[in-house]
């Protein structure tokens, strides 16, 4: 594998499930595949998970691990070619990319959405920038539309609960005070389509995700219904892509409950967190004992691991 | 050892200032004890000496240690229960803890006193939210009202630096230009109440400690008369406890000077540093033969490496 | 070797180079040299190539690695002996300098010039003020007037393009839209007072450099008479020494342009990075067969590598 940039990357879903289930079972036993290798993690956004997780798998692999907040300690990017550099931007990504694949073996961003074009955001720059000169591999942390990190722990999270062959799965949009990107809901649809489950999504009116994603999956605006003897509830905000990061609506009736998860049958509960309490979903959901929030985000450092495995080994 | 929260955590002082200063004279005797064990270090304020000497103290261990600034790479932390999450804080520290758990075997925090509501402070509750739901131990890299790797290195210096099997031992407030923690005086009188030693407080009218800390100490308003005879002078200031976190006074008549050292017996000079120089004391007592400010520092290290051995070990 | 401070630590340039040739042909050869040693990288600024490069080489001889952004995750640091240090600096060089030295083996420290006051600038405080008081070698990666390991990382570069024993090697000013500090040049031209080069400096009136720094080097005015039979042309902006610190000209005609690359003898094209690129070249020169940026880039690793080698080594 090259690059691990989108769902898009994964050649068999299952192989790659069952194997990153074999790594969690004996994450050191690969701990001479990474020796002398290095993963520079640039990250140009906040992250927990996904900062301690990602070096976490590196250290598993013996790698060494080069952490950089991008913004803040180097040098402000910029990323159109032919620009005339004159305004706020010291360094282009076509030099950054070439020069950082010299001391690193592999590289791993993150970026988020402005939330301010949508084209911009959907041209994924920063990370298409980076892979487009990068010499070496490149692994996507989140970037302005995807989230293939989370996508993979959730798939294995999903396939170590599921009590069924085909379970229903929802992806729920819940409210939230801030415009967030689609970058999580976005890979996880990608990833159900991928995944042997009756998928639905469900949210208001004017929160559709891109259609070239979403595809055949269907959508009910009836949060209730879509709930109905549901497997697994994913939960997960996300701003207006029509209406491009307008947080159209705050309506605090399509929180997550403890009576809406009583619709399902006994569903787990699911977020990619962090979480706002008792906004996004009360705290008795969170808190109950269908809830798997806490082992979703361990299986991030087992999705990693498996990608920097297949990279590593330059594997399929 | 679970946590390292404060100085109760001690079970037996003499052992362990016994055993630290073995590990000093043999820093990577327990090389092997660490590997594949990961320690996130994570900081909510500034630090120096202890950002550096906790991780020389884990290297010295074998371990792996992941850094993070965690205010300004992760997310605003809530630390009430039944929030209604609608403000600037993200994530919950219930969720925080327990991912932050899966990802390493040990996590030392660092969180100061904001100085603005003393119930706050004094709940601890970062401290005391990370050990709550955390699944893996915790140690105390200064908290709001206390700072236990100082205070140990404390006990070691002290120790190293006694002539006399009982030695009498000062701590003075001293001026300082903005208002500072009461974590460093705190941890140090609990401390001392553990040392054979003859221990006195001095300071100015309104900057008693809590008296929940300083129980029986006897507590002089005197400088003059509690340097004398003094075998160690500790300094440091802090901010009023009574009239919650004002600089009451920046007086400099209680400015350490070559005059007020004259009165002790030859007494030792500690601070724990950052010190600013000509305000809390003069160059030439800092600059003097007897003051062991940068050897205080060096036993950073060996307490810290000291706590992580017995957590490793899973002793008391 | 104690320290690394500037050109004038290199006693032998021809040996370097040759050693740092060796070092980039087997870069973990040495890899048992610097186990159990930790080198301390203190950055007072950003930084992209010198952070990774400097973290790798260490890595490639064993090292620990502990990096602290000093000003934001320290505290704010004193330079001037006997001050009352009652304004905004917390710390005193003497107190950090001498405590760091006890958790590292190495400190490398970048401290850029500020550009408001020469003296101040040309004094080196920052770097002067650590090797006064750490007990512990000392490494600049790049202070307020020099750049030593890009210096050496760029006659690594020359000795392997060149193709004849003493190339022209030009040094133009470009223009740029911010006042930059003088430390490449400075020590490029230090360097090539050491290689075997006809080494010419063009840059317009009011950009000459420290005369104490270029001493007898050749200065042309015009940039296209410098060009002339030029084997490298290396480039790169700086605010004017005489009128300290201002950005006297933007003039676009000092732009390296592919007509100003025709002058020369099909010249390599050098910059140390970041660059803006169209504002001090061309996007044709950059990306021409002839810009070797990338290439000179990556020896900063062995640069770095060479000069912790020695340092572990203790030899000259």
């Amino acid at each position: 594998m090259k690059n691990y940039f989108s769902i898009q990357d994964i050649d068999s879903l299952d192989h790659w499930v069952d194997e990153a289930i074999k790594i969690k079972k004996a994450p050191l036993s690969d701990k001479v595949l990474g020796v002398n290798k290095t993963i520079g993690l640039l990250f140009f956004n906040p992250s927990l998970r996904t900062r301690l997780s990602t070096q976490k798998a590196a250290l598993n692999l013996g790698m060494n691990v080069i952490v950089m907040n991008f913004t803040k300690e180097g040098w402000s990017l910029e990323y159109e070619d032919g620009t005339v550099m004159d305004q706020g931007n010291s360094e282009h990504v076509k030099e950054a990319a070439q020069v950082v694949s010299q001391y690193c073996d592999v590289i791993a961003i993150r970026a988020f959405a402005k939330l301010e074009n949508k084209d911009e955001d959907y041209s994924e720059k920063v990370l298409k920038g980076f892979i487009k000169y990068a010499t070496i591999p490149v692994v996507n942390m989140e970037s302005a539309t995807g989230h293939p990190l989370q996508a993979l722990a959730d798939a294995i999270t999903i396939t170590e609960y599921k009590k069924k062959d085909k379970p229903k799965v929802v992806l729920s949009w819940a409210p939230h005070p801030k415009a967030l990107p689609q970058a999580v809901a976005n890979s996880f649809v990608e990833m159900m389509q991928q995944m042997d489950a009756h998928f639905v999504i469900t949210h208001p009116v004017g929160f559709e995700l891109a259609s070239q994603i979403t595809k055949q999956v269907p959508i009910d605006y009836n949060q209730e219904s879509a709930f109905k003897d549901a497997d697994f509830i994913y939960v997960k905000n996300w701003s207006s892509y029509t209406d491009y990061g307008k947080v159209l609506s705050a309506d605090d009736s399509w929180k997550i409950t403890e009576d809406k998860m009583k619709l399902t049958n006994q569903a787990k509960f699911m977020h990619c967190l962090p979480v706002r309490r008792n906004v996004v979903v009360d705290d008795v959901v969170l808190d109950g004992q269908n809830s798997i929030i806490v082992e979703q985000a361990n299986n991030r450092t087992y999705a990693a691991q498996l990608v920097l495995k297949k990279i590593l080994k330059n594997e399929k």
